[in-house]
């Protein structure tokens, strides 16, 4: 049995309920047995079972908080898209960039084009940025193959990433993320081929939860309930990118489908904030999105907070819309630009973002959950937002042993 | 005599006048005499001189950019301002936050408590996230003492700085940052103080350049010129902070100064433009603050652009209006917010940054420069610009050396 205590740290617990602000606790120790956090609480109180006989380390005072958990990625993808981003810059026409090979077909193409050992090590690179800033948990979807073939290439990276680094991935599928060329006009048959595809894919083991993108430039209400029929047929939970462009009432679908998470919902209304609230239905806010985009429209975060809605807070990566690997930074974005606090925030990278996961053995400092949390070289919790483009993580433990 | 030979790389040399775009030449070579560019350009060009006889250096295929040049800081100061941001984000009002003790006063009061030694711990960690970058040239103002035993305590600790890493620092007094409290209501009597502290400060070699904050909330003209006056008469270089919150123009008085750069500038008006213009004076933009802040006034890209005015992007890095160590993300911000260019952007960081300071001696990769420059992971310069909350920095070249 391995027992280690870790104790000279400040712990941000992030307890639902706690008395102080971030289930803070000064002067904290905690102590972890067999990859499992076994008691959490001020040093004075540690029960004597823990006083002897462990593996004690001294945590040098650092500000401890859960491993960071991003919620939501698209991080496997082949290809780049900054020509695209510099030729806009250079006053390009969105056909102009459509004819030199722009937009998500190209990240398709470049993907699909890819090998399996190369889109592991472009994908590799990205998880690694987020590793570094102490991410623990992180989602990734497919979405960017549109094939039973490439969706499944996608996905089985995914697992290899979470296989070979020290990070819990789960992986979404998002085949109705966009209409594959060969598909140019017949939106419903590559639902029907999505709708194929997912068994198969859920066969293979490569699926944790599914998700769509209900837009007008995506997919219609009604294409999205048969992507969600096919997921409650295999129990598999759905979430959605819903309101980003357009109030389209996905998200009171997806409520419906007692959805995991909502997620953008920059035109999100109060009937969709009630839905959410019904379902328990965490709401994912994307501020690295909303930024690149020069969206100006914010998430009704204050109906979210009347409501109840948890809010939790994501890099969204993907090369079209957020090609960010930093949670750090949507931290502070999401103070800054959707002014949330630093407390709701950081709760938004931890508790709420495992929640939007459908993890419940995570996001928070607490007896019995995994013992996946973070050395901070920073005083004080609302630091971690406050500052932006620093990364002060000095030490990730996941599952109980320094990563 | 040392001589290095750096081949296998994608050089971007951001020479003024080449006909690729970055100065970009493939399958480059670059020779390194005694700490200076001796030679740059296609391997295939490379004189027989160097072709023997050197330490070669494989790059990999790297990205070659000169190193980055930080030319707007005030990276020394104590305490931090979280608190006062996170009450911000709570509600709490202006006064309500002057009265817990926020704004500058109180980073004024954090830094002249300080001790030199603790100052300098705080400084080098910010210091070190720009390094850690590939910045290798960093420009520190003063301006969080505001008497002339602070002020020197804050100049001695950015040349400490400079001594102790390998990076070059240049020094900025900046007296007239704000009015100290114990000047309250006495601006002028303030600025005599500050007339009479620079020399005092110059004769310790503690100053490269003299920079005011030329503003409603700051100084006036008037007071702004009695500086300027004051740097003159040591032939120091003058910059200004310029025309951030309203048209002052402070600009004018800076170009008639012959000032190195006037920065910020969201209210800058087609007349300081071309006062600027005509003054060869650098525009520094500083999308941080502007983020922070949450401006919606950008700087007038398009006529800097159209009078030929050469335009630097710093991190400002400051507690109270850019808590930002990374000048990488200044890069996307100035594309994303102010649109500017990946290459323009670029430019800003290394160029026309060395020029903000007064440095002809780097900022390109061109015979005869410094060797400072930085080998990345990336294929396309654009990438730089376009990737955010990412580091692809792989190696650092200072003077010749790994840094
Ligand atoms: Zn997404
Ligand atoms: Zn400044």
């Amino acid at each position: 049995m391995s027992r280690q205590l870790w104790t000279h740290a400040r712990l941000a617990t992030l307890a639902p309920g706690a008395a102080a602000p971030y289930g803070l606790v000064d002067d904290g120790a905690l102590a972890v047995e067999d990859g499992t956090i076994a008691w959490v609480g001020p040093r004075a109180e540690l029960p004597p079972a823990w006083r002897r006989g462990v593996d004690e380390h001294d945590a040098g005072g650092a500000l401890v908080t859960p491993g960071l958990v991003d919620c939501h990625t698209h991080l496997v993808w082949a290809g780049d898209r900054a020509r695209e981003f510099e030729l806009r810059l250079q006053g390009a026409s969105y056909e102009a960039i459509a004819q030199a090979g722009g937009g998500i077909v190209s990240t398709v193409r470049a993907t699909r084009a890819a090998s399996e050992a190369e889109l592991l090590a472009q994908s590799r690179r990205r998880l690694r940025a987020l590793l570094a800033e102490g991410a623990t948990t992180v989602e990734i979807k497919s979405g960017y193959g549109l094939s039973e073939a490439a969706e499944a290439k996608c996905l089985r990276v995914a697992r290899r990433l979470g296989a070979e680094e020290r990070v819990t991935v789960r992986t979404t599928f998002l085949g109705a993320h966009a209409l594959p060329p060969e598909f140019a006009g017949r939106p419903d048959a590559y639902i029907d081929e999505v709708v194929r595809m997912l068994p198969l894919l859920h066969a293979q083991g490569l699926v944790d939860a599914v998700d769509a993108f209900c837009e007008r430039i995506g997919f219609s209400l009604a294409q999205t309930q048969r992507v969600f029929e096919a997921a409650r047929a295999l129990r598999l939970p759905v979430k959605l990118h819903a309101e980003q462009l357009s109030d389209s009432a996905g998200t009171q679908l997806a409520a419906g489908f007692g959805a995991l998470s909502c997620d953008h919902l920059e035109w999100l209304g109060e009937d969709g904030v009630r839905a959410m609230a019904r379902a328990g239905t965490v709401a994912v806010l994307l501020p690295g999105a909303y930024y690149f985009l020069r969206d100006t429209r914010v998430p009704p975060v204050d109906l979210l907070r009347r409501h109840g809605v948890p809010m939790a807070v994501s890099t969204d990566c993907n090369p079209g819309t957020s090609p960010c690997t930093s949670l750090l930074l949507m931290l502070n974005m999401a103070c800054t630009l959707f002014r949330l606090t630093p407390e709701e925030a950081l709760a938004g990278a931890t508790r709420h973002a495992a929640r939007a996961l459908g993890l419940a053995d995570r996001g928070v400092l607490a007896a019995g959950r995994r013992a996946d949390f973070v050395l901070w070289d920073v005083a004080e919790p609302a630091q971690l937002a406050y500052a932006f483009g620093a990364n002060p993580c000095r030490t990730t433990i996941v599952e109980g042993t320094i990563r």
